[in-house]
Protein backbone atom coordinates (compact mmCIF):
# COMPACT_ATOMS: atom_id res chain seq x y z
CA UNK A 1 0.00 0.00 0.00
CA UNK A 2 2.81 2.46 0.64
CA UNK A 3 4.46 1.32 -2.25
CA UNK A 4 1.16 2.20 -4.58
CA UNK A 5 0.51 5.47 -2.60
CA UNK A 6 4.60 6.60 -3.15
CA UNK A 7 3.94 5.69 -6.95
CA UNK A 8 0.57 7.97 -7.10
CA UNK A 9 2.58 10.55 -5.26
CA UNK A 10 5.86 10.19 -8.00
CA UNK A 11 2.93 10.11 -11.19
CA UNK A 12 1.99 13.17 -9.78
CA UNK A 13 4.98 15.21 -9.14
CA UNK A 14 6.14 13.90 -12.72
CA UNK A 15 2.58 14.65 -14.47
CA UNK A 16 2.38 18.16 -12.67
CA UNK A 17 6.06 18.50 -13.42
CA UNK A 18 5.20 17.40 -17.29
CA UNK A 19 1.62 19.89 -17.81
CA UNK A 20 3.75 23.40 -15.75
CA UNK A 21 3.27 26.07 -17.84
CA UNK A 22 7.06 26.42 -19.31
CA UNK A 23 8.76 29.57 -19.03
CA UNK A 24 12.79 28.04 -19.50
CA UNK A 25 13.85 29.59 -22.33
CA UNK A 26 16.70 30.11 -24.85
CA UNK A 27 18.07 32.61 -26.97
CA UNK A 28 18.41 31.76 -30.79
CA UNK A 29 21.60 33.52 -32.11
CA UNK A 30 22.63 32.97 -35.76
CA UNK A 31 25.86 34.88 -36.37
CA UNK A 32 25.89 34.30 -39.69
CA UNK A 33 22.22 35.61 -40.30
CA UNK A 34 22.67 38.92 -38.22
CA UNK A 35 25.67 41.23 -38.56
CA UNK A 36 27.54 40.05 -35.05
CA UNK A 37 26.91 42.49 -32.23
CA UNK A 38 23.88 43.80 -32.89
CA UNK A 39 21.84 44.46 -29.43
CA UNK A 40 18.78 41.34 -30.85
CA UNK A 41 18.51 37.43 -30.88
CA UNK A 42 17.20 36.05 -34.31
CA UNK A 43 14.32 34.65 -32.23
CA UNK A 44 13.86 33.65 -28.17
CA UNK A 45 11.85 30.23 -27.14
CA UNK A 46 10.16 30.14 -24.25
CA UNK A 47 8.24 26.74 -23.72
CA UNK A 48 7.05 25.88 -26.64
CA UNK A 49 6.20 29.59 -27.65
CA UNK A 50 9.04 31.04 -30.54
CA UNK A 51 9.10 34.61 -30.68
CA UNK A 52 10.90 35.46 -34.00
CA UNK A 53 12.89 38.99 -34.36
CA UNK A 54 12.34 40.50 -37.59
CA UNK A 55 14.41 39.66 -40.83
CA UNK A 56 15.89 40.94 -43.89
CA UNK A 57 16.72 39.17 -47.44
CA UNK A 58 20.10 40.63 -47.64
CA UNK A 59 22.37 39.52 -50.68
CA UNK A 60 25.33 37.47 -47.83
CA UNK A 61 28.25 39.41 -49.94
CA UNK A 62 26.94 42.79 -50.46
CA UNK A 63 24.33 42.75 -47.19
CA UNK A 64 21.79 44.28 -49.41
CA UNK A 65 18.76 43.55 -50.61
CA UNK A 66 18.80 41.49 -54.25
CA UNK A 67 17.75 43.79 -57.26
CA UNK A 68 14.45 41.52 -58.03
CA UNK A 69 11.50 41.43 -55.37
CA UNK A 70 11.05 37.72 -55.27
CA UNK A 71 14.68 36.71 -54.46
CA UNK A 72 14.42 39.06 -51.35
CA UNK A 73 11.27 37.63 -50.23
CA UNK A 74 12.69 34.24 -51.17
CA UNK A 75 16.23 35.36 -48.52
CA UNK A 76 13.65 36.26 -45.96
CA UNK A 77 11.52 33.62 -45.78
CA UNK A 78 14.56 31.65 -46.10
CA UNK A 79 16.20 33.10 -43.06
CA UNK A 80 12.60 32.89 -41.01
CA UNK A 81 12.81 29.41 -41.47
CA UNK A 82 16.17 28.72 -40.49
CA UNK A 83 15.67 29.94 -37.58
CA UNK A 84 12.42 28.55 -36.63
CA UNK A 85 14.34 25.34 -37.64
CA UNK A 86 17.38 26.26 -35.58
CA UNK A 87 15.06 26.48 -32.48
CA UNK A 88 13.59 22.71 -33.40
CA UNK A 89 10.23 24.27 -35.23
CA UNK A 90 9.03 24.22 -38.12
CA UNK A 91 7.02 26.70 -40.67
CA UNK A 92 4.13 25.15 -39.79
CA UNK A 93 4.29 26.26 -36.78
CA UNK A 94 3.98 29.27 -36.84
CA UNK A 95 1.00 31.18 -35.77
CA UNK A 96 1.46 34.86 -36.26
CA UNK A 97 3.48 36.46 -38.92
CA UNK A 98 3.80 40.12 -39.88
CA UNK A 99 5.06 41.31 -43.06
CA UNK A 100 6.27 45.07 -43.44
CA UNK A 101 6.56 46.06 -46.80
CA UNK A 102 8.08 48.98 -47.97
CA UNK A 103 6.72 48.73 -52.03
CA UNK A 104 3.23 47.07 -52.22
CA UNK A 105 3.60 47.00 -55.67
CA UNK A 106 5.47 43.57 -54.54
CA UNK A 107 2.28 42.29 -52.57
CA UNK A 108 1.33 39.73 -55.21
CA UNK A 109 5.42 38.99 -55.23
CA UNK A 110 5.70 38.37 -51.95
CA UNK A 111 2.78 35.92 -52.02
CA UNK A 112 3.34 33.74 -54.61
CA UNK A 113 6.85 32.87 -52.64
CA UNK A 114 5.53 33.06 -49.31
CA UNK A 115 2.35 30.12 -50.44
CA UNK A 116 5.29 28.03 -51.06
CA UNK A 117 6.65 27.82 -46.91
CA UNK A 118 3.81 26.46 -46.11
CA UNK A 119 1.81 22.96 -46.46
CA UNK A 120 -2.11 23.08 -44.57
CA UNK A 121 -3.16 26.19 -43.26
CA UNK A 122 -1.72 29.88 -43.09
CA UNK A 123 -0.73 31.43 -40.06
CA UNK A 124 -2.89 34.91 -38.99
CA UNK A 125 -1.08 37.62 -41.10
CA UNK A 126 -0.31 41.32 -41.02
CA UNK A 127 0.38 43.16 -44.29
CA UNK A 128 2.19 46.41 -43.25
CA UNK A 129 3.08 49.49 -45.76
CA UNK A 130 6.02 50.48 -43.76
CA UNK A 131 8.07 53.65 -44.51
CA UNK A 132 11.78 53.40 -45.70
CA UNK A 133 13.30 49.89 -44.27
CA UNK A 134 17.13 48.98 -42.94
CA UNK A 135 19.52 48.69 -46.18
CA UNK A 136 16.50 49.82 -48.58
CA UNK A 137 15.05 46.51 -47.66
CA UNK A 138 11.47 45.85 -49.46
CA UNK A 139 10.64 43.27 -46.82
CA UNK A 140 10.78 42.59 -43.47
CA UNK A 141 9.38 39.78 -41.64
CA UNK A 142 8.72 38.46 -38.23
CA UNK A 143 6.29 36.11 -36.41
CA UNK A 144 5.28 33.60 -33.03
CA UNK A 145 5.60 29.93 -33.51
CA UNK A 146 4.36 27.71 -31.20
CA UNK A 147 4.64 23.92 -31.61
CA UNK A 148 2.58 21.46 -30.28
CA UNK A 149 4.10 18.78 -27.73
CA UNK A 150 5.46 15.90 -27.92
CA UNK A 151 3.15 13.26 -28.34
CA UNK A 152 5.58 10.87 -25.65
CA UNK A 153 5.14 13.77 -23.32
CA UNK A 154 1.31 13.53 -24.19
CA UNK A 155 0.97 10.19 -23.83
CA UNK A 156 2.40 10.40 -19.70
CA UNK A 157 -0.79 11.64 -18.61
CA UNK A 158 -2.39 8.55 -19.30
CA UNK A 159 -0.17 6.63 -16.91
CA UNK B 1 -9.37 0.87 -1.03
CA UNK B 2 -8.55 0.29 -4.89
CA UNK B 3 -11.13 1.73 -5.88
CA UNK B 4 -10.93 5.07 -4.05
CA UNK B 5 -7.18 4.53 -4.94
CA UNK B 6 -8.13 4.55 -9.06
CA UNK B 7 -10.64 6.87 -8.55
CA UNK B 8 -7.31 8.98 -7.52
CA UNK B 9 -5.57 7.94 -10.42
CA UNK B 10 -8.21 8.74 -12.81
CA UNK B 11 -8.38 12.44 -10.79
CA UNK B 12 -4.72 13.04 -11.13
CA UNK B 13 -5.07 12.05 -15.34
CA UNK B 14 -8.00 14.75 -15.41
CA UNK B 15 -6.53 17.19 -13.46
CA UNK B 16 -3.61 16.96 -15.36
CA UNK B 17 -5.23 16.59 -18.45
CA UNK B 18 -7.07 20.20 -18.08
CA UNK B 19 -4.50 21.93 -16.61
CA UNK B 20 -1.69 20.90 -19.48
CA UNK B 21 -0.65 24.02 -21.56
CA UNK B 22 -2.83 23.69 -24.46
CA UNK B 23 -1.50 23.78 -27.44
CA UNK B 24 -4.08 22.65 -29.54
CA UNK B 25 -4.71 24.95 -32.61
CA UNK B 26 -7.49 26.00 -34.85
CA UNK B 27 -7.59 28.07 -37.74
CA UNK B 28 -10.35 30.89 -38.20
CA UNK B 29 -10.94 31.81 -41.68
CA UNK B 30 -13.53 34.29 -42.80
CA UNK B 31 -14.55 33.50 -46.80
CA UNK B 32 -16.49 36.82 -46.61
CA UNK B 33 -14.55 39.16 -44.41
CA UNK B 34 -10.91 38.02 -46.55
CA UNK B 35 -10.72 37.61 -50.44
CA UNK B 36 -10.40 33.71 -50.60
CA UNK B 37 -7.59 32.27 -51.51
CA UNK B 38 -5.07 34.83 -50.21
CA UNK B 39 -2.22 32.95 -47.92
CA UNK B 40 -3.64 33.88 -44.60
CA UNK B 41 -5.99 33.21 -41.76
CA UNK B 42 -8.32 35.31 -40.03
CA UNK B 43 -6.91 33.94 -36.80
CA UNK B 44 -4.98 31.27 -34.99
CA UNK B 45 -5.88 29.86 -31.85
CA UNK B 46 -3.41 28.46 -29.74
CA UNK B 47 -4.73 27.06 -26.80
CA UNK B 48 -6.56 30.14 -24.84
CA UNK B 49 -4.62 32.14 -26.84
CA UNK B 50 -5.93 33.64 -30.20
CA UNK B 51 -3.51 35.45 -32.64
CA UNK B 52 -5.76 37.88 -35.08
CA UNK B 53 -4.50 39.07 -38.55
CA UNK B 54 -4.43 42.54 -39.64
CA UNK B 55 -7.72 43.78 -40.54
CA UNK B 56 -8.73 46.40 -43.05
CA UNK B 57 -12.26 48.44 -42.90
CA UNK B 58 -13.26 47.92 -46.59
CA UNK B 59 -16.65 48.47 -48.12
CA UNK B 60 -18.43 45.00 -48.80
CA UNK B 61 -19.27 45.99 -52.53
CA UNK B 62 -16.37 47.87 -53.57
CA UNK B 63 -13.69 46.35 -51.32
CA UNK B 64 -12.17 49.80 -50.95
CA UNK B 65 -11.97 52.22 -47.90
CA UNK B 66 -14.83 54.22 -47.16
CA UNK B 67 -14.91 57.97 -47.40
CA UNK B 68 -15.51 58.45 -44.19
CA UNK B 69 -13.14 57.71 -41.38
CA UNK B 70 -14.79 56.71 -38.60
CA UNK B 71 -17.08 54.35 -40.86
CA UNK B 72 -13.43 52.97 -41.57
CA UNK B 73 -12.88 52.20 -38.31
CA UNK B 74 -16.05 50.80 -37.57
CA UNK B 75 -15.48 48.45 -40.32
CA UNK B 76 -12.73 47.51 -39.13
CA UNK B 77 -13.07 47.33 -35.94
CA UNK B 78 -16.39 45.17 -36.61
CA UNK B 79 -14.57 42.99 -38.49
CA UNK B 80 -11.92 42.37 -35.81
CA UNK B 81 -15.18 41.61 -33.40
CA UNK B 82 -16.31 39.16 -36.22
CA UNK B 83 -13.23 36.89 -35.80
CA UNK B 84 -12.62 37.11 -32.54
CA UNK B 85 -16.74 36.03 -31.49
CA UNK B 86 -16.05 33.40 -34.74
CA UNK B 87 -13.54 31.16 -32.35
CA UNK B 88 -15.33 31.62 -29.36
CA UNK B 89 -13.82 35.01 -27.61
CA UNK B 90 -14.93 38.51 -26.85
CA UNK B 91 -13.23 42.08 -27.61
CA UNK B 92 -12.66 42.18 -23.73
CA UNK B 93 -10.09 39.46 -24.27
CA UNK B 94 -8.24 40.91 -26.13
CA UNK B 95 -5.04 41.63 -24.18
CA UNK B 96 -2.95 43.31 -27.03
CA UNK B 97 -4.31 45.55 -30.52
CA UNK B 98 -1.83 47.54 -32.83
CA UNK B 99 -3.34 50.23 -35.03
CA UNK B 100 -1.33 51.07 -38.38
CA UNK B 101 -2.47 54.05 -39.45
CA UNK B 102 -1.49 56.13 -42.92
CA UNK B 103 -3.33 59.55 -41.66
CA UNK B 104 -2.38 60.51 -38.12
CA UNK B 105 -5.30 63.14 -38.37
CA UNK B 106 -7.77 60.75 -38.06
CA UNK B 107 -5.83 59.74 -34.35
CA UNK B 108 -9.19 60.92 -32.58
CA UNK B 109 -11.71 59.86 -35.16
CA UNK B 110 -10.82 56.32 -34.53
CA UNK B 111 -10.22 56.28 -30.87
CA UNK B 112 -13.96 57.63 -30.47
CA UNK B 113 -15.12 54.95 -32.57
CA UNK B 114 -12.64 52.70 -30.63
CA UNK B 115 -13.79 52.81 -27.11
CA UNK B 116 -17.12 51.80 -27.94
CA UNK B 117 -16.09 48.42 -28.63
CA UNK B 118 -14.95 47.73 -24.85
CA UNK B 119 -16.25 47.62 -21.52
CA UNK B 120 -13.96 48.14 -18.60
CA UNK B 121 -10.45 48.59 -19.23
CA UNK B 122 -8.71 48.48 -22.51
CA UNK B 123 -6.00 46.38 -23.77
CA UNK B 124 -2.18 47.53 -24.78
CA UNK B 125 -2.07 49.25 -27.81
CA UNK B 126 0.50 50.68 -30.24
CA UNK B 127 -0.37 53.47 -32.94
CA UNK B 128 1.88 53.04 -35.62
CA UNK B 129 2.21 55.95 -38.19
CA UNK B 130 2.60 53.13 -41.09
CA UNK B 131 3.53 53.95 -44.69
CA UNK B 132 0.69 53.57 -47.88
CA UNK B 133 -1.80 50.42 -46.33
CA UNK B 134 -3.17 47.76 -48.59
CA UNK B 135 -5.95 49.19 -51.01
CA UNK B 136 -5.54 53.02 -49.73
CA UNK B 137 -6.67 51.86 -45.92
CA UNK B 138 -6.33 54.70 -42.93
CA UNK B 139 -6.32 51.48 -40.78
CA UNK B 140 -4.93 48.02 -40.19
CA UNK B 141 -5.25 46.41 -36.68
CA UNK B 142 -4.23 42.96 -35.55
CA UNK B 143 -3.88 41.81 -31.79
CA UNK B 144 -3.87 38.93 -29.44
CA UNK B 145 -6.40 38.24 -27.38
CA UNK B 146 -6.43 35.60 -24.29
CA UNK B 147 -9.48 34.16 -22.80
CA UNK B 148 -10.21 32.79 -18.76
CA UNK B 149 -10.32 29.03 -18.66
CA UNK B 150 -14.41 27.96 -18.28
CA UNK B 151 -15.43 27.86 -14.66
CA UNK B 152 -16.58 24.64 -15.20
CA UNK B 153 -12.83 23.31 -15.70
CA UNK B 154 -11.34 25.19 -13.13
CA UNK B 155 -13.59 24.06 -10.36
CA UNK B 156 -12.82 20.84 -11.18
CA UNK B 157 -9.64 21.52 -9.83
CA UNK B 158 -11.35 21.27 -6.20
CA UNK B 159 -12.88 17.73 -6.30
CA UNK C 1 -4.86 5.86 5.51
CA UNK C 2 -8.32 7.94 4.92
CA UNK C 3 -5.94 10.96 6.60
CA UNK C 4 -2.52 10.03 3.88
CA UNK C 5 -5.30 10.05 0.76
CA UNK C 6 -6.86 12.99 1.75
CA UNK C 7 -3.36 14.29 1.88
CA UNK C 8 -2.75 13.39 -1.64
CA UNK C 9 -6.18 14.80 -3.30
CA UNK C 10 -5.10 18.46 -1.79
CA UNK C 11 -1.49 17.84 -2.87
CA UNK C 12 -3.01 17.13 -6.39
CA UNK C 13 -5.54 20.05 -6.00
CA UNK C 14 -2.83 22.17 -4.88
CA UNK C 15 -0.29 20.97 -7.52
CA UNK C 16 -2.72 21.34 -10.06
CA UNK C 17 -3.70 24.50 -9.37
CA UNK C 18 0.28 25.62 -8.65
CA UNK C 19 0.79 24.59 -12.59
CA UNK C 20 -2.54 25.60 -14.09
CA UNK C 21 -2.07 27.94 -17.25
CA UNK C 22 -2.93 31.09 -15.90
CA UNK C 23 -4.88 33.11 -17.73
CA UNK C 24 -5.89 35.92 -14.34
CA UNK C 25 -5.33 39.22 -16.26
CA UNK C 26 -4.36 42.73 -14.78
CA UNK C 27 -4.22 46.07 -16.65
CA UNK C 28 -1.22 48.16 -15.56
CA UNK C 29 -1.89 51.97 -16.30
CA UNK C 30 0.38 54.53 -15.42
CA UNK C 31 -1.38 58.23 -15.58
CA UNK C 32 1.85 59.71 -14.95
CA UNK C 33 3.62 57.91 -18.44
CA UNK C 34 0.29 58.04 -20.46
CA UNK C 35 -2.57 61.00 -20.71
CA UNK C 36 -4.59 59.83 -18.87
CA UNK C 37 -8.25 59.23 -20.36
CA UNK C 38 -6.73 57.59 -23.49
CA UNK C 39 -8.58 54.10 -24.84
CA UNK C 40 -4.96 51.67 -23.69
CA UNK C 41 -3.63 50.22 -20.46
CA UNK C 42 0.19 50.62 -20.75
CA UNK C 43 0.48 46.81 -20.51
CA UNK C 44 -1.91 43.85 -19.51
CA UNK C 45 -0.45 40.92 -17.38
CA UNK C 46 -1.70 37.40 -18.35
CA UNK C 47 -0.66 35.11 -16.38
CA UNK C 48 3.33 35.11 -16.53
CA UNK C 49 2.96 36.66 -19.96
CA UNK C 50 3.30 41.06 -20.04
CA UNK C 51 1.68 42.74 -23.22
CA UNK C 52 3.65 46.12 -23.16
CA UNK C 53 1.66 48.88 -25.14
CA UNK C 54 3.65 50.95 -26.95
CA UNK C 55 5.51 53.71 -25.80
CA UNK C 56 6.76 57.07 -27.02
CA UNK C 57 9.44 58.61 -24.92
CA UNK C 58 8.18 62.68 -24.37
CA UNK C 59 9.76 64.96 -22.65
CA UNK C 60 7.29 65.51 -19.17
CA UNK C 61 6.89 68.74 -19.33
CA UNK C 62 6.05 69.97 -23.24
CA UNK C 63 4.86 66.04 -23.91
CA UNK C 64 6.74 66.29 -27.27
CA UNK C 65 10.22 64.80 -28.40
CA UNK C 66 13.29 65.71 -26.51
CA UNK C 67 15.22 67.18 -29.30
CA UNK C 68 18.27 64.86 -29.51
CA UNK C 69 17.51 61.21 -30.69
CA UNK C 70 19.51 59.41 -27.77
CA UNK C 71 17.54 61.36 -25.26
CA UNK C 72 14.66 60.17 -26.78
CA UNK C 73 15.75 56.73 -26.88
CA UNK C 74 16.40 56.80 -22.71
CA UNK C 75 12.91 57.98 -22.39
CA UNK C 76 11.33 55.55 -24.42
CA UNK C 77 13.31 52.93 -22.75
CA UNK C 78 12.76 54.41 -19.24
CA UNK C 79 9.36 54.33 -19.76
CA UNK C 80 9.09 50.89 -20.82
CA UNK C 81 11.31 49.75 -17.79
CA UNK C 82 8.51 51.46 -15.50
CA UNK C 83 5.71 49.63 -17.06
CA UNK C 84 7.31 46.33 -16.87
CA UNK C 85 8.76 46.84 -13.41
CA UNK C 86 5.60 48.14 -12.19
CA UNK C 87 4.25 44.85 -13.71
CA UNK C 88 6.95 42.97 -11.63
CA UNK C 89 8.60 42.06 -14.37
CA UNK C 90 12.13 43.42 -15.28
CA UNK C 91 13.92 44.21 -18.73
CA UNK C 92 15.52 41.02 -18.78
CA UNK C 93 11.89 38.90 -18.76
CA UNK C 94 11.56 40.53 -22.55
CA UNK C 95 11.39 38.37 -24.69
CA UNK C 96 10.40 40.05 -27.89
CA UNK C 97 10.48 43.91 -28.88
CA UNK C 98 9.11 46.09 -31.90
CA UNK C 99 11.10 49.04 -32.82
CA UNK C 100 9.42 51.80 -35.18
CA UNK C 101 11.44 54.27 -36.20
CA UNK C 102 10.46 57.36 -38.40
CA UNK C 103 13.79 58.54 -38.82
CA UNK C 104 16.48 55.46 -39.77
CA UNK C 105 19.26 57.55 -39.25
CA UNK C 106 19.27 56.97 -35.51
CA UNK C 107 19.56 53.54 -35.46
CA UNK C 108 22.98 53.28 -34.06
CA UNK C 109 21.77 56.26 -31.77
CA UNK C 110 19.00 53.85 -30.64
CA UNK C 111 21.02 50.91 -30.25
CA UNK C 112 23.84 52.78 -28.22
CA UNK C 113 21.34 53.66 -25.46
CA UNK C 114 19.32 50.12 -25.71
CA UNK C 115 22.41 47.75 -24.95
CA UNK C 116 22.43 49.53 -21.45
CA UNK C 117 18.90 48.39 -20.69
CA UNK C 118 19.42 44.73 -20.55
CA UNK C 119 22.57 42.47 -18.66
CA UNK C 120 22.69 39.15 -20.43
CA UNK C 121 21.16 38.13 -23.80
CA UNK C 122 19.02 40.36 -25.64
CA UNK C 123 15.27 39.85 -26.73
CA UNK C 124 14.14 39.22 -30.43
CA UNK C 125 14.00 42.41 -31.96
CA UNK C 126 12.38 44.40 -35.49
CA UNK C 127 13.29 47.71 -35.69
CA UNK C 128 10.56 49.30 -38.40
CA UNK C 129 11.24 52.20 -40.39
CA UNK C 130 7.53 53.62 -40.32
CA UNK C 131 5.92 56.34 -41.29
CA UNK C 132 5.27 59.94 -39.10
CA UNK C 133 4.77 59.03 -35.56
CA UNK C 134 2.34 60.33 -32.99
CA UNK C 135 3.71 63.54 -31.74
CA UNK C 136 6.31 63.59 -34.27
CA UNK C 137 8.49 61.32 -32.19
CA UNK C 138 11.10 59.50 -33.59
CA UNK C 139 10.87 55.69 -31.63
CA UNK C 140 7.83 53.81 -30.65
CA UNK C 141 8.85 50.91 -28.78
CA UNK C 142 6.46 47.74 -27.80
CA UNK C 143 7.09 44.16 -27.01
CA UNK C 144 6.03 40.89 -24.76
CA UNK C 145 7.54 39.91 -21.31
CA UNK C 146 7.35 36.54 -19.88
CA UNK C 147 8.50 35.71 -16.24
CA UNK C 148 10.05 32.93 -15.10
CA UNK C 149 7.69 31.28 -12.12
CA UNK C 150 9.23 32.22 -8.63
CA UNK C 151 11.47 29.27 -7.37
CA UNK C 152 9.18 28.36 -4.53
CA UNK C 153 6.21 27.79 -6.51
CA UNK C 154 8.17 25.64 -8.83
CA UNK C 155 9.52 23.62 -5.85
CA UNK C 156 5.96 23.05 -4.39
CA UNK C 157 5.85 20.08 -7.28
CA UNK C 158 8.50 18.18 -5.17
CA UNK C 159 6.59 17.79 -1.88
Amino acid sequence: MRAIITGIILSLAVAAGAFAHDTTRERIVDDEGAPAGLPFSNAVRVGDTLYIAGHLGLDAKTQMPPADAQDEARLVLDGVKATVEKAGFTMNDLVSVTVFCSDLSQYEAFNGVYRGYFSGGFPARAFIGSGTLIRGARFEVLGVAVRAPAPAAGSAAAH
